[in-house]
C-alpha cells in the first residue's frame, strides 16, 4: 500500500527555549510526524532553513516499514542540534511515500498550548 | 451528493493517560470527526500504526447516511483498546467518500489545550 | 481575480455551551472566515449534519465583494439556532469561489484554548 | 529546488489588542511563516480584506533565497498599521513558488492560546 509523498514542507519552526517543568512530556518541543505505510524501510532526509543564515543538514533518518515516527525536532543533534528560540522551516525528503503532519507543544508560559497542521505536500519536487 | 475521499491519514495520534477531571467533556481525547454527507451509510475501517510493533485493527464502524460521526479513539476497543501516553498514526478508510478532521483535547495539565487539522486525503490509495 | 473553491467542509463542529464570562470577546465560539475576493457579492449556504438528527438548513448569508465574514456559527438563528455541546458537521456552498478556515474558541475551562485548520475544498462538488 | 505556490489565502486573521505582559515573545501577534527554498530572493506583496471597509495594501516585502521568514501582521506599518481587535483576512503573493503557514499566538486572557494552519495554496490564481 502507498499513501502519501515524497516531499513535505514546515514553514513554521521554533523551539521555544523554556519549559513548564523537567517532564519530558511537558518539554516545550516541535515534532513531525510520519508515517511510513509502506512495506519496506524509507530514509528520510531533513534539510531546515533560516532566517538569517544557510541552510543545516541534511539530517538523516529511518522510518521502519508499517511504523510511524513521531520526530522531535528537539532530539536532532547530527550535523548540529537545532537552535532554540530560533525561527526555522523545514523541508523532508522521503525515499518512498509517507505523510507528515507538525505538532509543537508550547509549555514557556506556566500552561500548556499546542497547535497542530499537515505539513505542505509539494508535488513533484 | 458526494464530497471526499475514500481514504485518509492522521500521522499525529497520542492519547494522553491523565486528564483535569473526571468530566467526560474535559477527558483528554483524541476525535477523528467524520462526514458522510452521502444518501447511503458507509463502512469505515480504521488501523493503527505504532512506533515500536505491528499495526493494529481492522477496527470497524458505520457512519450512518447523512451525518457526522465524531470518534474518540478512546472509545475503540475490538480488537484492543487504543494504548494511552503511546504514539500512534491511523489510516481511515471508508466505502462511500468522506471527509475527516482530527482534534485532540489535553487536559493533562490543569488547563485545556486543543489542537485540530484535516486529515490528509491520500489520492488513490 | 477569482480565488477559491465553490465547497467546503468542516467535520468538527461543537459550539460548547459554557463560557469564561460574558465578554464577547471571550465567549465560547466557532467560527466559519470566508474570503471572498471577488469583485462581486456571493451568496453563501450553510448545512449542519449531526450525529443523531436529520441534516438542518439551509442557512442562506451573503458575503460582499472583496470583503471577508468571520462567521460565527452562534450567531445563526434562521430557520433554528445551533445546538450548543452537540457535535455536527457543515458543508459550505458559495456561487462564486471562496476560500474557508475554521476556528474555534473554547473557555469552558477557566482558560482559553483555540483550535483552526482550512476547512476541506470539496472538488467537483 | 523549486516547492511551494505563488498564491497563498489566509482567510482567518485578527490580531488581539491585548497580550499578557510586554515580553515579545508572549506578545499576541499573527504570523505568516514563509519559506523561500528557491535559489534566488523572491518579492512577496500583501493584501488585506475586512469585513467592512476595502482592502488594504498592497504590503511588499521580500524573502531572500533559501531563508524563512516568519512575518508578524503586528510589523507591517507601509501603507498602514493593521487594526488590532479587527477581523481581517490576507492574499499572499510571491514572484516565486513559497510554502506559507499561518500561526496566532493569543495572550489576552491570562494564558498562552496558539493556532496554526497550512495557508491555502491558490491554484493558477
Amino acid at each position: 500500500m502507498t499513501i502519501g509523498h515524497q516531499t513535505w514542507v514546515i514553514p513554521e519552526g521554533m523551539i521555544p527555549g523554556q519549559s513548564l517543568n523537567d517532564d519530558p512530556s511537558f518539554l516545550s518541543h516541535e515534532t513531525a510526524c510520519i508515517l511510513n505505510a509502506n512495506d519496506r524501510d524509507t530514509r528520510v532526509t531533513i534539510t531546515l532553513y533560516f532566517s538569517d543564515r544557510d541552510p543545516a543538514g541534511p539530517y538523516h533518518i529511518t522510518v521502519p516499514a508499517r511504523r510511524t515516527l513521531h520526530l522531535r525536532f528537539n532530539d536532532l543533534d547530527d550535523p548540529a542540534p537545532v537552535p532554540r528560540d530560533t525561527d526555522y522551516a523545514s523541508v523532508i525528503r522521503s525515499d518512498l511515500p509517507v505523510v507528515v503532519q507538525h505538532t509543537r507543544l508550547d509549555s514557556r508560559h506556566p500552561n500548556v498550548a499546542l497547535l497542530s497542521t499537515m505539513a505542505f505536500p509539494a508535488a513533484g519536487a
